[in-house]
């Protein structure tokens, strides 16, 4: 089969065999979607060598239980061991021994197949098409916001961020009918908010200790230090990109303000599904481009290019 | 009257005017407690003229309400305006426009008399002593985290720090049927602690990764990195001591691990003075030496000394 295959920084569309049963499902992609940590693992932000990618949506060809075959499913991406103390305490994205599809010791879906156990399945609903679908992966990590944080209507919560996973965060946080405002670098960002009848606001326009909940996803120094001048003492400050390096700073202020920082990861693909399915969130207009798999290199190049949106891969 | 008084990094004992009235409470001091604030005023971390000193218990000799006078009380240290929006919002502690008794912009508590606003003080219960009383505002201090963190039984808690806050802050987790354990650096820290029924554990012996809440309360960079490498995926990190200068860290882990980061200031009194009066906690042992206000300079070189718990100033 085709892959894209990541080795020593280098990428390659390789043909690759077709990964063995060893009791999990076997999934024909039928769409792939290229995020962010596609491209930190290719800058070597991450030792990973193997299959990239892990938003799809596919069809199961193969499974140890035959009720699933046939069927359109979307997979949850870290596979648990179930044993750990952290799966057995109901935190299975935490599991200590946990692989990461295309991420993390296990093979992603920049390919034609990929393998999940059929416990990280959902089937998609009918209703939403495959280019919706693509996007339950990263829908699911904004929507773990709203299960770790309480989000009031009339709260003023400010968004940081509007790439990718901040165009996604945006449309889950409006849900809440809090007062939200977005920090958005590109045009191309503040128009598609825009069409969502979302309010942005330019940096230095923002109020200084006024905001209740501000979400950081920039995963930039500069974003951390923008977010964290907004938030009003007693706020919460939600950390929903990955920080590469070190950042350097005073804690003293967060302990005086009683600040609360929560760092936010992988969510629950149920609700993003049902999201999808009601259409309360849109992830079509965030399609910058399509791609045959044939030309992933190409379009892991495009989607490096700042302001890009999503590009996604066909096999 | 006799103050502690702080101008240009130099302690002295000085004669003052007793604090003109200007509508607020006249308090004569019995008794004062040497905080770790203190010292850190001293060395010049804030920038403070005055009268330092903010833990104290006294009787009401003046008052706009009559009602007031002749009580024996303690003082909530903040005093806010009770009209920006933090007051309005229910977070007086965060009041834009406060003034922090002996700390910021007001006359403190080592000195015979103190002024404070009727509604900060509260009422010692008759069978509460001075001696306990004197630790009602750390002891708020300590009840703060169980505002703001939910600590069930059987959770693995750790507490690093043992010192005159961190005693306070065991006495109170302990209360919680947690499994606590508590890293403490002097010996008369753990003798305190063992005398409690309250189990310390040496920093090599802190499992990584294993803890469901970690209280930090050392205020040094080696502290907090304890701390956050014990805690669990998903766990919270109560930072309860204020940093000098700045941190350098890696913000990454907290995000992929999830991590909960809570500051923790100043508390509420009502439930501090209730577990006093029925002596669910008990202050008495960590009174390290009593001395009287016109010695306050050498009380503060002895609560600077390493492992030095609770010193005591009497007018």
């Amino acid at each position: 089969m085709k892959a894209l295959w990541l080795e020593g920084g280098a990428l390659s569309v390789r043909e690759r065999l077709v990964p063995a049963a060893g009791g999990e499902a076997l999934v024909r992609v039928r769409l792939s979607g290229i995020c962010g940590t596609d491209l930190e693992l290719a800058r070597g932000y991450y030792p990973f060598t193997g299959i990239i990618g892990h938003e799809f949506v596919g069809d199961v060809v193969e499974s140890p239980d035959p009720a699933w075959i046939g069927a359109r499913v979307v997979g949850e991406i870290n596979v648990s061991c179930g044993e750990c103390e952290a799966c057995l305490a109901g935190r299975p994205t935490h599991c200590e021994r946990r692989t990461v599809l295309g991420i993390d010791g296990r093979d992603g879906a920049h390919a034609e197949f990929l393998r999940l156990p059929v416990r990280n399945l959902h089937r998609v609903p009918d209703s939403v098409p495959d280019e919706s679908a693509v996007f339950t992966e990263p829908l699911a990590a904004a929507v773990e916001i709203l299960e770790q944080v309480r989000v009031l209507p009339e709260e003023r919560v400010l968004l940081v961020g509007a790439g990718r996973l901040g165009q996604l965060v945006a449309q889950v946080l409006a849900l809440t009918g809090a007062r939200l405002r977005v920090v958005a670098k590109h045009r191309i960002q503040k128009e598609l908010l825009s069409a969502r009848g979302i309010e942005t606001i330019e940096p230095e326009e923002v109020e200084p200790r006024r905001w209740d909940i501000v979400v950081e996803a920039t995963g930039s120094p500069s974003g951390f230090d923008l977010a964290a001048r907004a938030l009003r003492p007693r706020g919460t400050l939600v950390l929903k990109s990955t920080y590469r390096g070190e950042v350097t700073l005073a804690l003293a202020p967060f302990v005086v303000d009683e600040i609360t920082i929560v760092g936010s990861r992988c969510g629950p693909f149920a609700p993003a599904l049902g999201l999808l399915e009601r259409a309360e969130v849109d992830p079509l207009p965030l399609i910058a481009r399509r791609y045959p798999l044939a030309q992933a290199v190409e379009a892991m190049e495009e989607a490096a290019r700042p302001g890009t949106m999503k590009v996604l891969l066909r096999p």
